[in-house]
C-alpha cells in the first residue's frame, strides 16, 4: 500500500479524494494537488511520463472530494499534450497544461549533458522540515520525509536564497515520474535561508521538466532563488536521483507577502 | 506603424492575419505565434503584462489567417489567468496558458535579487543571426535585428552550449511586455556553438517569465542548454533591458533532431 498512490487515485466519475495527510497549514500542498491531474492524463493518454507540466494554482483547497477536468489537446507518435483541472463546486483550484511521454524512448547517439548533483550532507545529517520553525503546521510530514541541509535550515543565515536537502516518501514508496512535480513542490523557499522565516511563499505557476525515471531511494533537490523583483520571485530547482541522475528541473514564479 | 503591432493584430472576429515577415524556414517563429493570443488576451482582460506564459508547440503554421481562441481561467484583484490557442482549419497550433498582471505593481518594500546581465561585446561587434550559418532561410531578419556574440556564432567552437547577443525590432519599435515572448524564442538554439549546425531545434514547450517592462533600446539575451538527455534539452534564457535590468527568464523543453 503506497500512501501517494491510494491518495492520488481518481475514480471512474472522475473524482479524487482529497487526503488531510498532505496540509501545509490548512491547505494541500500544491503539488499534491497536481497529482491526480497527472494520474488522470496517465490514465486516458497513450503516454506514461509526464515531459513537462505547467500548472496554476489558483486558488488554495483542503481535504475532501474534487473533481478531475482532462482534455486532450493534441496526440502524435512521441508526445501527446493535455489540459486538466481539479476543480470543487464548479471552481477550479489549479489548472495545467502538460506534455506526455515515454521517458525511456528517444535518441542514443545524440550528445548529452547533464546538471551535476551538488555535493550534499548525507540525509541522517540533515534536519527534517519539520524542526526548522516556519511557523506553520506540517501534517504533510507524515507523507514526505523533507530533510534540508545544516546551510539552509537556519532562516537568514546564509547570503543567498539557497534550499538544499533530500526527499523521499515516508511509507516507503518508491519515486515515479509522476511524483517529480510533487517532490518538487514540497521543500521550505529557497528564500528562507537568505531572508528569514517568510511564511507561505504562495506559488502562482510552476513547472517542472521531468528528465528521466527516477530509480529508488532518496530524491536529492537544490533550488535557488537568484530573481525577486516586488516581491515576485523566480525560483529554479532541479532534482537528482539515487544514482546521480538528474530527474527534473523546475521553475515557479511565487509571490513574498508581506508579513 | 510597427510591423509588430500591425502583423500581430487580432481583429474583432477574433482573426489575426499572420505574416510572412517572420518565417524561419517554412514555418513562422514561435514566438511570434504567441504574440497574437497575448494580445488578445491582454484586450479582453482587466492587466496589461504577461507574468508567466507556457505555450506549447503543437504543428508548425506558415503565413495567412489564423484565428485565436482566448478563455478565462480565473480574474483575480491582482492577477488573471487565461487559456488561449491559435487555430486554423480546426486545428490549434500552439496551445497557451498565461497569468497577466501589472509588472508595475507589487511590493516597494521588500528585498530584491536581480540576476546580473552578462558582459557581452556591443551590437556592432556582434554578427548578425543571418550570418552565421545555420542553413535556413531567415525571412525573420527583415522584422527582427538578432546579433550573437562572436563567441557564440561558431558552430562547434565552444565547450559549453551558451547563445548570448543582441535582439530589437528592425523597424525602431520599442521593446514590450508582450514582446519579450518572442524576442525569447528568437535566437538561434544554444546548442549551436557546442554541437554545430543543429538544423531546426522544435521547441515542445516554452515558459517566459516577464519580469518588468523594458526600456527602449537593444535587450541583451543569455541562453544556455545545461541538460540534453536522449535528444530532449532545456533551455534557459535570460533577457536584460538597455538600462541593464532583467526583464524576462525563459525556459524550454527542445528537441535536438537526427539528421
Amino acid at each position: 500500500m503506497s500512501d501517494f498512490l491510494t491518495e492520488t487515485a481518481v475514480d471512474e466519475a472522475g473524482v479524487a479524494e482529497l487526503s488531510d495527510g498532505w496540509l501545509i497549514g490548512d491547505a494541500l500542498n500544491g503539488g499534491y494537488l497536481v497529482a491526480p491531474v497527472l494520474r488522470r492524463i496517465a490514465a486516458e493518454g497513450p503516454f506514461p511520463d509526464p515531459w513537462s507540466v505547467t500548472t496554476h494554482f489558483l486558488r488554495p483547497a483542503g481535504p475532501g472530494p474534487a473533481r478531475v477536468e482532462v482534455e486532450p489537446v493534441r496526440a502524435g507518435r512521441t508526445t501527446a499534450t493535455s489540459r486538466g483541472r481539479l476543480v470543487r463546486g464548479g471552481t477550479a483550484h489549479v489548472e495545467t497544461l502538460a506534455v506526455f511521454g515515454d521517458l525511456t524512448a528517444g535518441r542514443d547517439d545524440a550528445p548529452e549533458l547533464v546538471p551535476p548533483a551538488p555535493d550534499l550532507p548525507p540525509p541522517e545529517e540533515c534536519p527534517e522540515r519539520t524542526e526548522i520553525g516556519q511557523g506553520v503546521d506540517l501534517p504533510i510530514a507524515r507523507r514526505l520525509e523533507v530533510r534540508v541541509t545544516p546551510g539552509s535550515a537556519v532562516g537568514g543565515a546564509s547570503d543567498r536564497a539557497v534550499m538544499e536537502g533530500w526527499i523521499r516518501f515516508r511509507d516507503g514508496t518508491p519515486p515515479s515520474s509522476l511524483a517529480l512535480t510533487l517532490f518538487a513542490d514540497a521543500f521550505p523557499p529557497s528564500l528562507h535561508p537568505l531572508v528569514g522565516t517568510v511564511g507561505w511563499v504562495p506559488t502562482i505557476e510552476l513547472t517542472v521538466h521531468v528528465r528521466r525515471r527516477p530509480a529508488p531511494g532518496w530524491i536529492l533537490a537544490r533550488f535557488e532563488c537568484d530573481d525577486l523583483q516586488r516581491g515576485r520571485m523566480v525560483e529554479t530547482g532541479a532534482l537528482w536521483d539515487s544514482t546521480g541522475a538528474c530527474v527534473a528541473r523546475s521553475r515557479q514564479l511565487g509571490l513574498l507577502l508581506a508579513r
